[in-house]
């Protein structure tokens, strides 16, 4: 399929791009509309229109879309039917692609969005050639994805790919997945977030204190990351103790997976100089014999918040995932 | 590869068995000796000689081996070097093939004894014709081993299906490894002793107390299984909590993974009547999406004892776990 369109469906924006999978960085065409609340119906007419107006672009540039892939911040299941996305509940219990297909008149294939980033990263990103790679994605929560033997793996119901859910800590903070102490209470943009807040409590960063004009409740990631900018140590050890969360984590995930790429993608993912070198460095330390693991690299994800959407399209283009020359 | 010998190398013993490779389950030639203390080479020698045993008996019936696989309890590289193995120190460092290919002149491949354990149920045990399954092993420590998409996976340099050291509670009980709460300090023998002793010394289990004649410090797993086996409530209380933690970890490699199945092995898979019903009922509540996944077993293993010797025959006919059939 040399022409495809790539959807990559946020809570808050639904962006669409067209692009030749052949040379998917040059993206020929782009849109971005807005989210809307409300029920699955409302959802998906603003996705189509979305996917419309690239695919209109690419008919007038004579380049004819095949095919539409669509990346959701959700389980998706092997029907393409979502079955959880704390972001999307409107489209909850929805089977996605006989809908899409309907106003759209293009196929249409779905998966979840780190998936479909990690596919961008693997092909053409951070993670080039790579064959067992892990996708963390760094937002509100975690996202993840897996790539093995050149495959991008999605288990036995297409849930593969959640670390962000994995207990760290039992007795950590509840989690609105039911459980306590998942992965993501600690080491996401709101694990930044908590980890601030309680440094600012204990009176270890003045500096974030006073740009949240003393609320210590209005404290979020941002804030950290800007008093990490100016060098203040209290909001520099919050981060060295975000890299060492991160770094606990991506170790289980080593140790359970052996990837020979951990990449670090989401919004966070921009501002890894940060924190990345720390955590590699504490991996080094915590993976089971790390003096052996000389070939396991940790990268930051380079595709930028079009990952998503650039994937989606070359999902579509290699259905389940299945790279060019894979077997 | 028709005939083949498997051989499982433990702390304490050293299992040699010669199988048909297409009916592996009706082992040809069996032998048994004790793994000795001291350098590689009293090792090797102790291996090789079981080996000959086995290759005698095969020779003398008339199928002859052909290849040697070797299951070894830790990290082994691609090059078949042992790179960590707390129980075998001897080993480590040494590069298994040559040095037995030199003592028994028959090829050999070695692979963590795990992974073969794990072939084995997924060839002919409680995993046939799995294609997405997970192998816990509980011991001592947890072992494990992963086949994804039909293939026994081993990851960047051969260390892949190690999640008994994936962290769950950092403030959790040193671990040797270490690090601090492991998932093995609680899920595997040791840890079931461990959560007996706590236990005990709050005075929640006298029976237990009554088993070791008072002594706290020597209470093990089989005095919590013989007096949970007896109904007493404390030692069931601590299965329970036993169980749980076992469906902390599997929650979170089934988050990871998504496998279609699950299998527990090793030593305590014998009393997984006590704690399995339970660890499925818990897991069904902390997976994500947990109503979603209808398609996930957790079972006992089936292949006991003779798993790792026989898997490891198959894994050296199906060299790097590439399983008849799969691409």
């Amino acid at each position: 399929v040399p022409t495809a369109i790539g959807v990559d469906i946020g809570g808050t924006k639904v962006l669409a791009v067209g692009v030749d999978t052949d040379a998917p960085l040059a993206v020929l065409a782009e849109h971005r509309v807005p989210t809307p609340s409300g029920d699955a119906t409302k959802i998906l007419d603003a996705i189509a229109s979305a996917t419309r107006v690239v695919a209109g672009a690419l008919a007038a540039a004579g380049r004819p879309a095949e095919v539409v892939g669509m990346g959701i911040p959700g389980l998706v299941d092997t029907s393409g039917r979502l079955r959880a996305a704390p972001n999307l509940l409107g489209l909850v219990g929805v089977e996605i692609p006989p809908r899409l297909e309907a106003l759209i008149d293009l196929p249409t294939v779905v998966d979840n969005d780190a998936n479909c980033a990690l596919w961008a990263e693997v092909i053409v990103g951070a993670g080039a050639g790579a064959r067992d790679a892990v996708l963390v994605t760094l937002g509100t929560g975690i996202g993840g994805a897996l790539v093995n033997g050149g495959v991008l793996r999605h288990g036995r119901h297409g849930f593969a790919g959640e670390p962000g859910h994995m207990v760290v800590d039992p007795s950590g903070p509840e989690c609105p997945c039911g459980r306590s102490g998942c992965w993501e209470r600690f080491a996401s943009g709101s694990g930044l977030a908590m980890l601030a807040r309680r440094a600012v409590e204990a009176g270890r960063s003045p500096a974030i204190l006073e740009l949240v004009g003393g609320d210590v409740a209005a404290v979020d990631g941002e804030h950290v990351v800007a008093a990490a900018r100016a060098a203040d140590p209290g909001a520099l050890a919050v981060v060295d103790e975000f890299a060492w969360w991160l770094a606990l984590g991506i170790a289980n995930l080593v140790n359970a997976l052996d990837p020979e790429l951990v990449l670090v993608g989401g919004g966070l993912a921009d501002e890894s100089d940060l924190f990345l070198a720390r955590t590699r460095e504490e991996v080094g330390r915590m993976a089971l014999g790390a003096s052996a693991r000389t070939g396991t690299r940790i990268e930051a994800a380079t595709l930028g918040s079009r990952a998503g959407a650039i994937g989606a399209a070359l999902v579509a283009a290699t259905p389940r995932g299945v790279g060019p020359g894979v077997p």
